[in-house]
């Protein structure tokens, strides 16, 4: 093979063959493509784009440059859900154990923080005892008897996603479609599923910040998915607000509880049923509206929530209400009118700051901080109302009081509040949204 | 500082600052820049271009990764040359003795073939006993005692081209006019020049295949060389078809002493002059008509051989008249009709096939092997009139007879020979051409 010829092709518009992929990331998983080679290609990919065939077979072989498991011992459908990562995103937490109690199994592969956004690792790793730490046989077993795991992806799942994603994170090689969704599915789909949905975010929070590209991703990974395979659908979400009211570890962990609990912020228990939904959906021919009655029976019943506290338990942690967070400070609006905007992705860094994220890969985190959000885009606020509430020392708030004041603009005018969801793009035949 | 920021905003468009250009190229000679950041920053670089500030920093920057040469003890002007390389280019091999019997000091740091073309060191080492290998000591005193000296490059002079040059090669990212720019100068400037001539070829032979590109490059490398206070004057010259009548090594090394001796072909006599005057004209305000006949009288009386000669014994070598070469073997036409264009690339690759060039770096020439052209483009041939001459064994001749073919079109108009010298940038005030 002539690597240097493909790079060439590439860098000039060409399309790569399914063989030259599969030589590639295969040639780069045994070491014979050294980074350097690897980096240009990916900047290449970056400038030039790949068409879906392409796509495919960087998914496909990524996912086979390891481990890929297989559930033959299960009689119900195996399922899992990814989120392009938002602040205040703990849907994951909710949606394991609810899909669970539905009779799906969900071996949940999560990853840490990224960038601003928190990682459902961190979060979930709050409840005193817990790990995520979980070898190939403790997952399979726990699936089995839990029906559902959080846990973090072992080196055997995709090598080559590994060492491409920190290659890509050093290389300013990031944000490429063809790039992220490889990365995204090689993982998942060696998860051995029968069905995955996604929550690809946009707004001032996520990665993607306009909602075509957002629209772009997700009709990638649909296709993608779908062509190896997985039935997949692709809810494009809101991220200009935090989901929910908490954003933080330990008081995310919380909320995600009242969820469970049939209470909780309207907007997480929407999101989380309309996933939900959406993946039963491409199991299952029962109407949504009936898939949707039979979620929300889940949580108000307490039937989701025995099912967490049995994978809390199974993961070696218990669960005896809620968390401790630190102390509170409060953030009076400095003007009256109406909440216009807000920089999420800002406030993500100030949770960053007060230790719930990592500034470093070697930081640990003090999972008692946080924000509360007691304002949404649209509301009409007093001068001196609470805008939000951080959990942290006095000297942390300090630092990041006027990034927070910075990241809520208040103005005269009335605004609208941002739609939830903002699309939907579906291999399933039924088109017609839930 | 943040490389993985800069090769980022070089991705997306946005120039690069004089100070992070530098502290990039010292990272990267001392290490601390690791081979995949520099191979992703090339292909960023490929793709939006720099700004001829940013080329003259990263030229800066190169030059400065290693030694760079002074002449404190000479008090005649230290000039050198530099073709983008062709197919039949010996005109280094003529002219450092003829500048150097002007009176100038000709410290040559010259190069290896380098894809389908040959190199001056390759050619010039055809001589019994030369030696290209030379310390930086014995390029100072050569050029004190004979005047020129033709040399490889030593690992101190820009050590961070080096590196680079072998990177580029391997991630498919030398097509750069800024990358192509700053690795040419960085040697060059190293050398302490007072001025310096370039010869960029465009056609089928050359790696710039089209003169507006051509153009280009010769623009940014005069303008650049000029900014980092080198006068420069850059002649932009046809490479459709090999330069003289003999393409290879030994072949070309006899060529050249007949330009030395006088006589030779027309087209390398007249570009050596021109490019021997443009030289002159960047440090002497004499008329370049009287430069040329300066010129001309030095190769007529048989100053310029005596300094060739002198220039070989001082390298180790003895010139004892032409240089043997292999079998000879004539390519009939197969019809009648006009040269219309040849592939000169073609033909660089066939001297390759017999030997006259490598394909892996370890690769060992036989340098009695080579082409002769019997026509030029443009000239009336009879069928069975020999095109051309191949000097290599059957068995080579056997393999290359078809390229051969191909790479030379005979047709039934009337055809035009290109004109030998296209274009001209130079920093002199007086712009005329010569």
């Amino acid at each position: 093979m002539n690597i240097v010829q493909w790079i060439a092709a590439k860098r000039d518009g060409q399309r790569l063959s399914d063989d030259r992929i599969a030589a590639i990331i295969g040639g780069y998983a045994n070491g014979s493509v050294p980074e350097y080679q690897m980096s240009a290609l990916a900047m290449a990919i970056l400038w030039r784009g790949m068409d879906d065939g392409e796509v495919v077979a960087l998914t496909r072989a990524m996912r086979d440059s390891g481990d890929t498991l297989s559930w033959p011992d299960l009689d119900c459908p195996v399922v899992d859900k990814h989120s392009t990562g938002g602040i205040g995103d703990k849907v994951s937490l909710i949606l394991a154990p609810l899909l669970a109690a539905e009779g799906l199994a969900v071996p949940m592969i999560s990853g840490r923080g990224l960038g601003a956004t928190g990682g459902t690792l961190d979060k979930f790793e709050s409840i005193p005892g817990l790990t995520v730490d979980l070898s190939m046989d403790a997952i399979r077993r726990q699936v089995r008897d839990v029906g559902c795991v959080i846990a973090g992806a072992s080196a055997e799942i995709a090598p080559a996603d590994r060492r491409l994603y920190a290659l890509r994170d050093v290389t300013a090689t990031v944000p490429s479609i063809p790039l992220i969704t490889a990365s995204i599915l090689a993982k998942k789909l060696a998860a051995g599923l029968d069905a995955l949905v996604l929550d690809v975010k946009t707004g001032s929070g996520a990665f993607m910040k306009q909602p075509e590209q957002a629209r772009r991703l997700a009709a990638t990974l649909v296709q993608v998915a779908s062509q190896l395979g997985v039935p997949t659908s692709a809810l494009v979400t809101d991220m200009n607000q935090p989901l929910g009211r908490m954003a933080g570890n330990a008081n995310e962990v919380n909320e995600s509880v009242q969820v469970l609990q049939g209470g909780g912020p309207p907007d997480v228990r929407e999101l989380t049923l309309q996933l939900g939904t959406e993946l039963i959906g491409l199991i299952d021919a029962a109407p949504s509206r009936d898939v949707r009655r039979g979620l929300e029976s889940s949580l108000d019943s307490g039937r989701a929530m025995e099912v967490f506290e049995s994978m809390v338990a199974a993961q070696g942690g218990t669960w005896s209400g809620p968390l401790p967070c630190a102390a509170a400070h409060d953030l009076p609006a400095r003007q009256a009118g109406y909440v216009a905007s807000m920089d999420a992705e800002q406030l993500g860094w100030s949770i960053i700051e007060i230790g719930g994220g990592r500034k470093r890969l070697d930081d640990s985190l003090d999972r008692s901080t946080g924000l509360e959000m007691l304002v949404r885009i649209g509301d009409r606020v007093e001068r001196g109302q609470p805008l939000m509430r951080a959990f942290c020392d006095v000297a942390g708030f300090e630092r990041i009081r006027d990034h927070l004041y910075r990241a809520v603009k208040v103005v005269d005018q009335e605004c609208e509040c941002p739609r939830l969801v903002i699309d939907r793009v579906s291999s399933a035949i039924s088109g017609e949204p839930s």
